[in-house]
């Protein structure tokens, strides 16, 4: 943790600011190990204190005990006046916010409160300006560390091991609400927190639809079933998706089937450090392409996986023309082919770059 | 749906804006039953119209089928472009944005591309003021309908019948995170999309933290348990807390119990039109005061359910002093008294208000 406010600190150096104001919960607790779902930490050039309500102080306190060198102040009369006053006493004149997260309304609050804070001692009249930024941690939290990776692949293989058992879950003449339920329960026996969003279950032509919520629909014999599904394990975010066949599968659906795992492959293949984000999502692309699939793949390769479930690097058409993957990124990589009316495939891992390509941190087999 | 964008325009007309744009998805929902997790409605004085990417095209062009006179936009080069371009097109020169939600980068983004907009062949020159607002919609949301208090009638109907098995769940010998998902399974099983939060359960001294997570603690027989869960239902959110004791409990734990359970009921029966909010969370806590719990009871007796698990009116001594509550609104009435170290009790039930007082909208025994 220490390290990672170093490095938010020559990031703030070379932007000549005094200070971030970090609210966006995920950042905060990236950089102090805090896990609180309000609060703000304000880093200074020399200091880190994390500004918490009465229901927060308990684990403020302990993870100050730490002995990152966290200072801790409890915010009694509202968080934005606790922050107005930890801004006084550092006497910060120049201070980043979170632009990306940040509401209006709390921007113009925190403005008027930093403009009311009585003079600072040391000067004539403290002017505090505010500065909207963005990816200051993002930027940090995309390489994982050595720690971060170590969580992430016990992540990951706990819920392969879900994944494996797939086939006992998704069973004709079920709901695909009751299939998402015991997926769910499988996920926290399996030591997660909890799913890391809502699990998808899209059977026939639900699989059409690749942000399907499960419905009261039930399985039949005959249809594909696409089961996509993540945990939060010590705060990191793993994602997985298998689609399965109940009963013997059509030349259609076989064909889908093979080029979404052409495709899945490839993408893969493509991963190495210095990549193009968008060549890795190219890879997978072309395949679908060569199979009259381009249409059928209406969204991005994969996501950056860490304390967020959807992060950076996004692996997508629309990624930065010049954004390459580093070592220690980690994200996903699940082409799909959609066909409406009809259904979908998707196949989905979790990948971390190595020094000489990726490895894949999920491992369960891809046809189950 | 008509009504309510009726209702807006007079707000608009009273606040000399031109349009309001709505981003927040569940307000977006409120308006137009559009249920999406991105998108935006843009209201002006004579249209209103929705603006989605591709995933939710299929479901913009169906809610305005329902001949509710709502207009569909696909945004296909981004959303905040599209916006743009809809406001160009429909001449807006004066629109609102909901600041509480809004965030500070995509504030500034838009504005970026309302002063790049082309002139509206009409005009000179068009400029276009944004002007940050809040509450707009959320003032229509806090009275609810014949049609959304049937829905929660259902559906704390349905969260009671799941509480009554409470028993079942909650077990010496399982832990809380095993109860935690067999709760989950039954809210489920019982017809809700799932659940509205992360269901707590919290045993033992974890018990005296009120936002307890569910952890790998094994209940034990002697230990009191709270159960705080929820559940979504036709997008309406309702929110129900018992207190188990597992085996025969002692003085102390009967003692805490009364208290509250009178607290709570003092809190609902000074629930009548016209009431302060303040003055019903007073209610509760001048009994747990007379107990000498008044420092145990840390959280507000309850906040307005909807299409959000929280929402407005919050029943809490911080509720403005002047605002009282009105027939229509439903909200949980919820004291608590927590004992660091030692335990808690909570509970919580969902009600509307009525001409005369209030009714009752879940309906399970106080002590299970």
């Amino acid at each position: 943790m220490t390290t990672r406010i170093e490095q938010l600190r020559a990031a703030l150096n070379g932007a000549a600011l005094d200070a971030l104001l970090v609210t966006h919960p995920p950042n905060i607790r990236y950089l102090t190990g805090l896990n609180a779902s309000a609060g703000a930490a304000l880093v200074t050039r020399s200091e880190c204190t994390l500004i918490v309500d009465p229901r927060y102080l308990q684990s403020a306190t302990l993870v100050a005990q730490g002995g990152s060198g966290l200072r801790v102040r409890l915010a009694s009369a509202g968080l934005d006046a606790a922050i107005a006053e930890e801004i006084r006493s550092a006497g910060v004149q120049r201070t980043a916010i979170e632009a990306a997260y940040l509401p209006v309304a709390r921007y113009q609050r925190l403005a008027a409160l930093f403009s009311d804070a009585r003079p600072h001692p040391d000067a004539v009249r403290q002017q505090v300006e505010i500065v909207p930024t963005e990816h200051l941690v993002e930027r940090l939290r995309v390489i994982k560390d050595a720690g971060e990776v170590a969580t992430l692949r016990e992540a990951a293989g706990r819920l392969s091991a879900v994944a494996s058992r797939a086939r006992e879950f998704v069973q004709a003449g079920r709901s695909e609400s009751a299939v998402a339920a015991r997926v769910d329960a499988a996920v926290r026996d399996a030591g997660f927190e909890r799913p890391a969003f809502d699990t998808i279950v899209a059977s026939g032509p639900n699989s059409a639809l690749p942000h399907a919520r499960p419905t009261s629909r039930i399985l039949m014999d005959g249809e594909g079933v696409v089961l996509d599904f993540g945990g939060i394990y010590d705060g990191y975010c793993v994602d997985l998706t298998r689609t399965l066949h109940l009963g013997r599968p059509g030349a259609g659906f076989r064909r889908l089937f093979r080029a979404v795992e052409e495709a899945h492959a490839a993408a893969i293949a493509a991963v190495k450090p210095g990549a193009y984000a968008a060549d890795i999502d190219g890879a997978a692309r072309r395949v679908l392409q060569r199979h009259g699939l381009l249409e059928a793949f209406a969204h991005g390769t994969g996501h950056g996986l860490g304390l967020e479930v959807h992060e950076d690097p996004r692996i997508s058409p629309l990624a930065p023309p010049r954004e390459r993957v580093e070592m220690g990124m980690v994200f996903t990589v699940e082409p799909g082919a959609y066909l409406p009316g009809i259904g979908g495939v998707r196949i989905e891992d979790d990948v971390v770059v190595t020094e000489s390509g990726c490895e894949l941190l999920t491992n369960v087999a891809v046809e189950l």
